[in-house]
């Protein structure tokens, strides 16, 4: 391999499969010897050996260390070189922002979050982006040409392999309208990923949360809408139109209420946030429930799933039946998803996941009583360890992971 | 890379990633020129001749022509060595068996198929098994330690992983018996796989019919049960436990009839052959339909799906309306598990799948009635193009698939 001169022309260049291997391995095991490279990428040593070396000329990796001795001289331990680059993780909201940068080891040195209106549309809120983005790096000494991607995640669907939402709901003025040009003057090296936040959550999970040692899995996102990530082989799943996992317009009950997509009994027009607060406002007007009839009135005639949450936890009859029948509803649906999955792990997120435990404790029981024995045996059902943490850190990754990929910036 | 001088040591080696990547492509692509492999593969020229010419001293490969010339000398096209090693394809079915000696290139050489009683338990009918396959290596001079695999498809839940039936509701004496074991004396080289037949099938699918050019997709299998292949990037996705794909079980209908698992309106228990058959008998005997009342009488007393199908095609109102209502509830389910997954194609297959046109029409207005457009924008919806002969050929493939992996035989 010759000797690269251009550092940022080194930045973006595709990685051939053992040197991807190799960095893909080191991003999520930690500083390796190289023989512990061999071992994790199933390459044989002799390989390893050039690719670090190969790695090492580029830049990308180091030699940070002596590893533990099994005898004879100490073996030199690897790992990434971390101001090889630079990436900046969005996580964009209907209702908030946050803004990181990250090193190239993922390592979050900064990160802001705004409140936005994203309805106010893409030019207003891209220049938000960009502007916080700007700070971090002057902030931290860092060049515009250092860094190297972007991962944006957004509230809505996502066409991934052009980057533009699709017809999104709740993001008017969006549609397909293209993100990754807004970039390039300002971050000339910059690859830009986009994709929605479920997928981005599950990333972050599965970065530096509960998914690490799990290889099939799922995330699910309860808010405004409900929608899934999908872990398969230790890699996000798209689909083949990047629509896998929009599970919140799966049929919930065939007599249930319209919903906004037109079908009748949407699990998400059941179970998510805007529903849970009008059963209960609905609730409150009738006069069934004094806990709720207070919050409604605190609230100036509106109610939130919060709200409902925090009722049920005072004690509220109707509220607690509201937060336990839509997490009912919830399981069921995901038992269908468990048969046909397989997954060893669920875990549950996002702003109406935090309406206290009889929502997760029912949930689960959705789940159990209708998924087959075998398909549960090895399950594990849990809120998102991470929180509000895992659409940031699953952006940066997001950026992270394909720097050296073959996706057009 | 050292010469390999004992034969059959070298046939079930665990090559090296490239290596291996290199066999899949040949597997997948046919003859290649080097050139070509390195493309497909997305490995170096240079490390693709090496790799060649490593495979090609072990004996799995061989130059076997010349390949189009781009103006200079005529590259040469390796393939591999169809001689190399033989597998055994098994079908096993409740009450049919196919069993298949096919060559290293996945040519069926032989196939021969025979009633049989799986009930009658693992040692009569592995011995039936093993009767059957050594006839055939008999008639074609393959010798059994030429032998390098074999690929079993069971009508049953399969932990991968161990080889054993787990629990298989048709398959009495069959629970956690060890097969891989029975086959050792008579096939001394020969690692053996066992998979459930639905996976079989997709895969018969995924290699040589229509799912070649897709990366997600999925096998649905109407028979007496109903199950499901999942294509995940191009290879068979088994889930945490191995139990991916049971959505015989799925919740169709909440006021449903009791399926035999315990659970209420499962949608084997509404849309299988055993309740098509069954609905269409009460209503022959209620003296609702005068066709199906003949070919009750002909069985002299019992219908089968089939019946009801050909019934149907004579115009039989209530046998049209049970395919119908059948074919709607599959279909319902599979909607859930579109928006889920968003495969690019769905195949259906199985004995109850040739009940008629109105049955995948019916299939195909359930999906489309409560999937997102998205997702099913690119969606195929086919019956399956090899039908009896996806799982011998998958079967096949599940063996060559193993060959060089590293599963314990």
């Amino acid at each position: 391999m010759e000797h690269v001169t251009d550092y940022w022309v080194a930045a973006r260049r595709h990685l051939l499969p053992p040197q991807a291997r190799a960095v893909e391995s080191l991003r999520k095991h930690g500083p390796l010897t190289r023989t512990d490279l061999a071992d994790v990428t199933g390459y044989s040593r002799s390989t390893m050996t050039s690719v670090v070396n190969e790695l090492e000329e580029i830049g990308i990796v180091v030699e940070t260390g002596d590893g533990e001795s099994t005898g004879g001289r100490r073996p030199r331990v690897v790992n990434f070189r971390r101001d090889y680059g630079y990436v900046i993780g969005v996580d964009m909201g209907a209702t908030s922002l946050e803004v990181a940068l990250a090193d190239f080891s993922g390592a979050i040195l900064e990160r802001v979050l705004v409140p936005i209106d994203v309805r106010e549309g893409p030019d207003i809120t891209l220049a938000q982006v960009q502007r916080l983005a700007l700070d971090q790096i002057r902030q931290h000494e860092v060049r515009p040409e250092q860094v190297l991607a972007l991962g944006i995640g957004v509230p809505g669907p996502v066409e991934f392999a052009s980057g533009v939402l699709n017809a999104p709901p709740i993001m008017p003025g969006w549609n397909r309208h293209p993100i990754r040009p807004f970039f390039r003057e300002a971050f000339p090296n910059a690859l830009v990923i986009v994709d929605n936040d479920v997928n981005v959550m599950a990333l972050g999970e599965l970065t530096a949360g509960a998914g690490i040692s799990h290889d099939n899995w799922f995330f699910v996102k309860v808010g405004t809408g409900i929608g899934c990530g999908i872990v398969c082989g230790g890699q996000i799943y798209r689909g083949a139109n990047g629509s896998a996992g929009d599970i919140g317009h799966i049929c919930a009950d065939k007599n249930g209420p319209t919903c906004h997509c037109g079908n009748v009994g949407c699990l998400e027009a059941i179970a998510a946030g805007p529903p849970i607060a009008a059963r209960a406002a609905e609730a409150a007007r009738a006069g069934r429930s004094r806990i709720l009839a207070k919050y409604l009135e605190q609230g100036g005639g509106r109610l939130t799933a919060i709200e409902v949450g925090l009722a049920a936890e005072e004690g509220d009859k109707i509220a607690n039946e509201i937060v336990r029948e839509s997490g009912r509803a919830i399981g069921e649906v995901l038992a269908s998803l468990v048969n046909f999955y397989n997954p060893s792990l669920i875990l549950i997120g996002g702003g109406v996941s935090n309406i206290g435990l009889m929502f997760l404790s029912s949930i689960r029981s959705g789940i159990f009583s209708r998924s087959l024995p075998l398909a549960t045996r090895n399950l594990r059902i849990d809120a998102s360890p991470m929180r509000e943490d895992a659409g940031v850190v699953g952006a940066s990754a997001l950026a992270l992971t394909h720097v050296f990929a073959d996706v057009r910036g």
